[in-house]
């Protein structure tokens, strides 16, 4: 693979410094890196001499880096979280001119996993129930999960179905037999474990279990890097994660 | 092992058909069955015939049974659920004279990982996170299991709380963070799952998953009968599932 | 559903009284059933009363009922295992006049689970390490299970490459490091399991666990009797498991 | 907790760095680390000055290592592997003037489920098959690992037999059906894995599974940590991991 130079927004933030370390397994170069305390001419300056940027800082911060790189012609993955629909039209807007990866989960376990539970409600009939489980470490305030409801998604997508209709959460006490169609959720928490999510498949005599187990969050930073190597060179236009494994 | 012939209470119900497949597997005789349509008479008959009794009937049989019991000294596996504080003194009672081993679940695995839960939550200290998960067909209609919630007694037992103070049950939404101590309860129903626990210890960067799946509602036949063969031969007494185990 | 009936070629076999009770639970008619002592007669009869017929006879046998089939007109499911190549050949022939679908394996479950490992082993890199294990009851003699080379193929074609050449089995003892692109065989043998089968894609840091569990051998004649709901009124030609779920 | 101040001998290798990150996490004292090309002063000295050691370096090490905590009357932990018949003696003959605990894997949970696993094989009968499988990285080169056999030996110790009798390795091919009461091992291989274990009891229709996942090698430090904590004030005498957990 051909190497090349990252710059990376946002460098000081666990993210950026989890691909730091990707980027040097990788034998990628090191553009340098910009935060919220350094100056506008900082980032002029990494948009102009890297080849790509990767930005993992904030949503108040995406358009100033966007208008960065549009300036300097260099593509961008975008793996900030909290984006509201204003920046959605501002990353459209961008990609006019050049390439713009945006998503929200850099996994490319969870991307994989995603397309497949699509595949499998897409054509399993709605005898087949659909549990979806997720454990996470002891410190997650939230439940389910961003992922176990992008799971959901892709199952409910499968379906043809509005998750919103059919999403079955909180089971406890007197719940009555499980309705038909529903696509349930449990969240499990404990210990340090860094994300696992498991699509059950619950038919007639027999089950399938698609699941995701992530060892830490250095698979993140590795997924946005593939992200990264995936986009030198594209045409300006607007990616996804699922750009990356041809999906 | 010496073969013996056993005499089922509640003879045409599920656990009964279930019961004399288990008997004819393990070539034991079948000393007969009577249900509720049946004459006082035929209990009695019965009583004295078999070399055991079974009984998967109903509690308000359970005092007639016991009568009958005591009358033939005939030793008494009792499977029945739904007791009340009443029966167990009626059972208490009848243990003074002839052998009796009373359960609410003769799974003999589910026996086996109730102990080794209770082991390992008096072993393992607080920062191991417990969370108990359970997953049935889709017809069950309350949650989380009778199973489950056993199991749940195990770790408290273990760790010398009272569940009812720990448990965690229905985590949806903004929870906040787990709260140390916490036992965790999830339920996950679909397709025809004949019954599956897992009880995970969660600790700092390891896990310790303790499951028990079952395939069919034979076990707790075979369960039964196992029991019936360790009781033979016992001295009067109250007995449970652990003895067998020798637990 | 439109109900139809169904005549059972190979009928006192365990496939053949597990698909009666299957049709009945769908409130299908039964045709009849047609075994190796019956007379040829009997067979013509079968073939033109029933609207679909389902073989889980012997290779031998048919030839016979190809015959009798293409002269009724009537439509054809061959789950009878142990065909050669000239059995192809007759079936290819017969696809001419008469629908037929045959298959190996029945199980809509894993038929879905064997597309989804050949896209994921499509899509993700070699740097997936796949490894597939399986579990069985102890009275299994082979290993691996059919259905697991079976999932070992759809991986191996999802990469392009030959499974008898990447196929790493038996692991034991100082086997060095493991190399790029096999893909490894485990067979765990116990109990009563009904079958188990799971392919594991490892990565950096994650994992995808693809999972099929079968409860009891119930699952192998709905899906024969799923084949044959969905053959009923195809055009005449010759499919496929993959075809029942649009594959 | 008391805080108190450790040495580390072997401070420089993987264990050594990972000792000195769980030491800081606990916050108790880093009394400083010795290493093969240090001079014996700074052993004797660290002996002196360190509440505690802990021994992670090589077995030819072993005996100067002894000698210094012997003189200095300072407890030691020793998770050197490697160790022969010799070196137990020496750690024996220590154990008469001070505190040793001498352990060959550190990890509390792996301590925990082979005590779980020798407990329920001492309880089940041999009617429940007993399987072990184990998941690691892609670049170990011997199978089972050694934590396997480890958990091998507790369940052949809780059934009272030999380990090496009833191993039963490499499945693959025509086996034949399973021999009651063999022990089974597979072992996967792949991606990035610290360590997976599973212990299975499959009986007849049910099944127990007990599992253990690591999530990195920081749980080893942590381990060794606790055993230094739980040593602390001890008697002179020898102990193992699962007197740490009142085994």
């Amino acid at each position: 693979m051909t190497q090349f130079t990252i710059g990376i927004i946002g460098s000081k933030g666990r993210m950026g410094e989890a691909l730091k370390i990707a980027i040097a397994e990788a034998a990628h170069g090191y553009a340098g890196g910009v935060d919220a305390d350094d100056s506008p001419d900082a980032l002029t300056a990494l948009a102009e001499s890297a080849d790509i940027l990767i930005d993992f800082s904030a949503p108040q911060a995406l358009e100033a880096n966007l208008d960065a790189a549009i300036a300097a012609a260099t593509p961008m993955v975008i793996g900030t979280t909290g984006l509201e629909e204003r920046h959605h039209w501002l990353i459209d807007s961008a990609s006019e001119s050049i390439a713009v990866l945006q998503t929200g989960n850099t996994s490319l376990g969870v991307t994989m996993l995603a397309h497949l539970v699509r595949e499998a409600a897409s054509r399993l009939g709605e005898d087949w129930d659909i549990e979806i489980a997720e454990m996470h470490h002891r410190h997650k305030v939230d439940a389910p999960s961003g992922t176990a409801l992008l799971l959901g998604e892709a199952a409910a997508a499968g379906r043809g179905v509005d998750l919103t209709e059919v999403s079955d959460r909180g089971r406890d006490g007197i719940t009555g037999a499980r309705k038909q169609g529903d696509i349930g959720f449990v969240s499990l928490r404990g210990g340090s474990v860094a994300g696992e999510h498991q699509v059950i498949f619950a038919g007639e005599h027999e089950r399938i279990e698609l699941t995701h187990r992530a060892e830490n969050r250095a698979l993140f930073a590795r997924g946005a890097l593939r992200a990264a190597e995936w986009l030198m060179g594209k045409q300006p236009g607007r990616y996804t994660m699922p750009d990356v494994l041809g999906l």
